[in-house]
């Protein structure tokens, strides 16, 4: 099966968690819009990323990698682990949604800088009680075996330290379960060469995670 | 099998959707916390609502539905039909989380009365640019076969018609086809005794959907 990926071009946002997915996985995929530089709308999908598979249309991140996991050896076939998976994916969507308001609380159509005072807020509150919630629910409910959370978890890290490295290097002191396993994750031969290539786009300031220095812990 | 839900005792909230597929499905199921009136925390899920079915823990609204469809004949069993209505689904709770987050979009650990400013700011663009788009995407994307995210469009229309009847009201009026759709859904007859039921908790100001004058359309 040839995969089809379509998701924006020029960041990571969601669509690099289906990425990593396909990239892992050993999938023959294409990330369509990278080479064609545009993105189709499909009345199926309210936003991307979607994947074409066959003949199916899939939206939304956690849906592909609820597909994807068990055909590409990234998840367990047995329903009851599936769900378990797809629980943990479903919240680490959560998660990615509070970050991504953390810039943008009043509207994705506004700039930032029209939004920055209630960003400022909104950052405070979700480094000082959410994230340290996130961080130890996942702490507690992922296990060894490794599987396609494991690459979300190493997604959710890399972001976060890309975007809050003041409050990620105290943070991370509390965690070293999640760091080593994003270690672990960055290791895997497959996936240390897809982040050296140019495939990765590197983080910047169209993301989901982005980094506004006014919204990080002070020093 | 008798299914347990664990979700607030208080609020319809993310738990009502589960309610809806239970109670339209005839299915065997405690409302756990209406009972004892305390919620159990459970280290598989990150916050409530979940479902226990037999040795399964299944967090998170969409899984909890993606799971029981089939079991109660409001999904068909074929798997690309399920992904289609597990992404429809998807995209309901991030139209729900949309509705949170304009009464408070700083901080759910925040009153309202402390982030007020934010959330007409919030309110209106939702009003404006959100809502209408996630009301045409459905009323294309959804087509007449019942199933569960049917109960769910149901349960978005009435909960925005609590929230903000101005806007709603005028809204609808481009939206025949997801009304007739709610109306259809309101007069199924399992529905309809479960809505005319105490089981059935009234819209009220600790919930998802809520009713503040201000952050509604203006007459």
């Amino acid at each position: 099966m040839r995969y089809e990926l379509f998701y924006w071009p020029s960041i990571q946002g969601r669509g690099e968690f289906v990425r990593l997915a396909l990239e892992e996985g050993g999938a023959d995929y294409r990330d369509v819009c990278r080479s064609s530089r545009r993105l189709p709308e499909n009345p199926q999908a309210f936003a991307p990323p979607f994947l074409k598979a066959g003949k199916l249309i899939i939206p939304q991140t956690a849906n592909i990698l609820l597909y994807l996991g068990p055909r590409l050896g990234l998840a367990p076939k047995s329903e009851g682990e599936r769900l378990r998976l797809h629980g943990l994916q479903l919240t680490i969507a959560d998660w990615l949604a509070e970050v991504h308001d953390t810039h943008h609380p009043i509207a994705s159509s506004l700039y930032y800088e029209d939004q920055k005072r209630e960003a400022q807020r909104r950052a405070r509150i979700f480094l000082k009680e959410r994230l340290p919630k996130f961080m130890r629910y996942f702490e507690r409910a992922v296990d060894e075996k490794f599987c396609y959370v494991h690459l979300s978890l190493f997604q959710m890290i890399e972001g976060l330290r890309y975007a809050f490295p003041q409050r990620m290097a105290k943070l991370e002191k509390k965690h070293g379960r999640l760091v080593r396993l994003r270690d672990r994750v960055a290791a895997r031969p497959r996936l240390a060469a897809y982040l050296a290539s140019l495939r990765r786009i590197p983080f910047n300031q169209q993301g989901i995670f982005r980094h506004y220095p006014e919204l990080d812990e002070r020093r």
